[in-house]
C-alpha cells in the first residue's frame, strides 16, 4: 500500500459534473486500480474554475487596493467550497473521506500574505485520518501564518501545497493533474513527432519551467527537488502515464538533450556604449524592478575602450514601459542610447546530458545557421543553451533542434 | 466610549454596494455619530444576499444528503467572503479593521454539525482588536467544536452569534439590523395605527417571535434573556432607533397588552373520542414527530365518560402528512375519527402587564365575540391568550384586538 498525494487544478474541478468525474477518478486509485491492494490518499485541490478571479474581482468593486490580510481571508473561501463538495461527492461513491483547510492540515508559513512561503507542515490531523482509512481533500493554496492569520501561498499556490505535503508525509509520489498528459520533447503544437517524456531530472523541469514550458511552476519543481518528492505530471482527462519529474539517475545521460524549449514572446532591449563604471548595470537593472518588469537574459559582452553594451529581453507586454525608463537611465549615465526589438523569441535545448557532453551549443548553433537563422543573443546555464532570434523564426528553429537532437527517437539507455 | 456589537443580515450585504453602506453606517457609529467620542465595535454579519441557498443548491448537485461536516465546511465560506468585504470597504473609508471568522473569534459550539450549539466563548482575539482600536467584523453563523471542526449554528445563527458575543464581552448593546424598523404592536400591514414599541421585554418577546412575528428567533432572545443583553432591532435602511428588547422595568406595567400577533397559516386536527388512558397522548404526538412536523398549540379538555377530544395545530403545509399519520394511529387506539381544518388562524394578545391584570382574557373574547367571530380554540400562558379562529377572520381580529386594547396610544408610564 502506497501513500499517494494528488493535486486537481481549477479546470479540473470546475463544475459538480467535474468534481464527481475527479471523485471517482480518486476513487480508482484509492482502491488500487483494480489490481492489487490500495492505497492511502491525499487529494489537493484549487478553487472551482474561474472561482479566484471572480472573488478577486468583488473584491476590487468593494476597494481598490484591497489589504492583503483580508485578500487572504476572502480568496482561501474558493477551495473551502471544493474540499467540501469532493468529500460530500467521495461519501457518495461509498468511501470516506474528510475535507481539511489549509490551517486545518498545519500548512505553517511566514507573514507575507497574498505571497506566503511555507515554514512548517503539521500533518498530525492528515495522517490521523489516513490511519483511520480516510482519504484526506486537502485546500490547496492557503495556509496559516504563527499568528492564526490565513495566509495564501501565491501563483502555483496548489501544486505546492501538494508537493509540501508530499514531502512532510514521505508520500510515495505527488500526482500534479493537469489538462496537459505530460513534459515533451518539445511543443507538440509546433513538433507533430514530440516525444512524451517518461521521465525528467528536476533541474531540467526548472530549466523548462522557468524557459517558457508551462506545465509546473519553478517554485514547485525546487521544493521536489529540495525533498526528493517524485512528481508526477498527468492528464486528467486520460488513464495513461504522464512525465515522472525526479531525481538525475545515470541512464538519463544517455540523451545529451532532453528537449527543446521556446519563448515566443519576449522584446530585446540593448543599451549601447555604456561607460563601464561599477554600478552601472545596477542602476539600468534597478530602474527596471522599479517598475516590477522582470527580466530574463541579461548578457554583457567585453568592454572595448571602457565602454561595453548590455542586452537584455523581458516580456513583451512589458518592452514600452522598460524602453521608456532605459532612454533616460542611458542620458543619465551617459551611454549612446538604446536600441529595441519586440519582435523576437528564446529557443532553449535543455539536457543534464550536456553537462558531460561537448560540442552540444556548437551543434545547436550549427543547426540554426543551416536554416539561416541569425543569433542575437546567446545565454548558457550548466544544463541549458537559450539562443534569442528573430520571432518569426522561432517554430523554424524548434523543429530544426528537434531533429538535429533527435529527440523523437527513444533514447537508448545504457544500464 | 460604549462597547457595540451590530448584526447585519444577508440582504443588507447583498452586494458590494450595500457592504459599502453597512460600512457607512458602522464608520458613523464607531466615530461616535457626529455627537461626542466614538465607540467600540464589533459588527457580526451573514453571507451575502442568497448565497447560503446557492451552497445548499450546489452540494445537493453532488450528492443527494451530503454529510453535516461537509456541508458546514461548504457553508462556513459564505459569511467568510462578507467579513473580508466588509474590512476591506471598512479600511476604503479610513478605519481600522480586521475580520475575524468563527473558529479565530472562538465560538466553541457543540458537535451537532448544521445546528450546533454554542458551549464557550473564547473573545481574546477580538478583545485584542478592540483594544488596538480596531473595528472587529465577524462571521455569524459559524464557530468550532472541540475538534477544531467548522460549524454551523443553523437558522437564526448570525442573530446568535452577536448575542453571544455581546454577552461574551459584556457590550453595552447588540443591534440587531433588519428590514423591518422595528417590533410593532400589530402588523402595520393589517393595523394602519400600529404602533413602533420603544421598548418590549425578554418574555415579550420570546412569544411574539414564537408567535409569528418574524423579527427575531426566539433562540436569539433565550439567549439575550439569559445575559441581560440588551438588543437593539432597528432597520438598516432608515437611521432612527427600532425596538429595545430588554428586562422588564416597573414602567411597562401600563399597558397591559403590549402587541397582538397572529399566524395566518395553521392548520387543526383534532382526533374525536379518544379512550382517556395513559400514553395515548404520547402515541399521538410521538407519530407526528416521527414526521418532524412541528405543533404549535395542544389543547385537551377534560374527560367524560372515559374518552376525550385531542386538538392541535399545524403549519398548513404539513396538514395532509399529519392528517393521515392521525387516521391510522385513531383507529389503532380505539377512537372515534379525525376531523381537520385547514384554514384557522392564530390570533394572540401578548403583554408581561397581563399577569397583575384580571380580565385580560375575557375582554379579548368579548371583542371577538362583537365581531361574530367564533373561538375554536384557546390556549394561555402566564403573558398571552391565543386563540384560533377562521382564517378569514384573521385580520379583522386583530384589528379589532388592536382598537379594544387601545394599542395606537403611547401608555402612559407611571414612574
Amino acid at each position: 500500500m502506497a501513500l499517494i498525494v494528488q493535486k486537481y487544478g481549477g479546470s479540473s474541478v470546475a463544475d459538480p459534473e467535474r468534481i464527481r468525474n475527479v471523485a471517482r477518478r480518486v476513487a480508482t486509485t484509492a482502491s488500487g486500480e483494480g489490481r492489487g491492494s490500495g492505497h492511502q490518499m491525499v487529494v489537493v485541490v484549487s478553487a472551482m474554475g474561474k472561482t479566484t478571479d471572480g472573488l478577486v474581482e468583488l473584491a476590487h468593486r468593494i476597494a481598490p487596493s484591497p489589504e492583503p490580510r483580508e485578500m487572504d481571508m476572502l480568496l482561501a473561501t474558493g477551495e473551502q467550497v471544493t474540499i467540501a463538495l469532493l468529500a460530500m461527492a467521495l461519501h457518495a461513491l461509498g468511501f470516506k473521506a474528510r475535507s481539511f483547510t489549509g490551517p486545518q492540515v498545519g500548512m505553517v508559513t511566514d507573514r507575507a500574505h497574498t505571497k506566503a512561503r511555507i515554514t512548517t507542515i503539521r500533518g498530525e490531523r492528515v495522517r490521523r485520518a489516513l490511519d483511520e482509512g480516510e482519504i484526506a481533500v486537502v485546500a490547496g493554496f492557503q495556509g496559516l501564518s504563527d499568528e492564526d492569520e490565513v495566509t495564501t501561498l501565491g501563483r502555483g499556490g496548489s501544486d505546492l501545497t501538494a508537493v509540501a505535503l508530499a514531502a512532510a508525509l514521505r508520500a510515495d509520489v505527488c500526482e500534479i493533474y493537469t489538462d496537459v498528459d505530460g513534459v515533451y520533447t518539445a511543443d507538440p503544437n509546433i513538433v507533430p513527432d514530440a516525444r512524451k517524456l517518461a521521465r525528467v531530472a528536476y533541474d531540467e523541469m526548472l530549466e523548462m519551467a522557468s524557459l517558457g514550458a508551462k506545465v509546473l511552476q519553478a517554485r514547485s519543481v525546487e521544493f521536489a527537488k529540495k525533498y526528493a518528492v517524485p512528481i508526477h505530471v498527468r492528464s486528467t482527462f486520460k488513464p495513461e502515464g504522464g512525465t515522472l519529474v525526479t531525481t538525475e539517475e545515470r541512464s538519463m545521460e544517455a540523451a545529451v538533450v532532453t528537449g527543446i524549449t521556446h519563448d515566443p514572446s519576449q522584446a530585446k532591449i540593448s543599451i549601447l556604449r555604456v561607460p563601464d563604471r561599477p554600478g552601472i548595470a545596477a542602476r539600468v537593472f534597478g530602474a527596471v524592478a522599479e517598475r516590477s518588469i522582470v527580466v530574463d537574459m541579461i548578457v554583457q559582452n567585453i568592454s572595448r575602450d571602457g565602454y561595453t553594451d548590455i542586452s537584455f529581453t523581458v516580456p513583451r507586454g512589458d518592452h514600452a514601459r522598460a524602453a521608456t525608463a532605459l532612454d533616460e537611465i542611458a542620458r543619465e549615465v551617459g551611454a549612446l542610447g538604446i536600441v529595441h526589438d519586440e519582435r523576437v523569441a528564446k529557443v532553449s535545448i535543455v539536457g543534464v546530458g550536456m553537462r558531460s557532453h561537448s560540442g552540444v551549443a556548437a551543434r545547436m548553433f550549427a543547426t540554426l545557421s543551416k536554416e539561416a537563422i541569425n543569433i542575437q543573443m546567446i545565454s548558457t546555464s550548466e544544463i541549458a543553451v537559450s539562443c534569442v532570434i528573430e520571432d518569426k523564426y522561432a517554430e523554424l528553429a524548434v523543429r530544426a533542434l528537434h531533429d538535429a537532437f533527435e529527440l523523437a527517437r527513444e533514447p537508448v539507455r545504457s544500464a
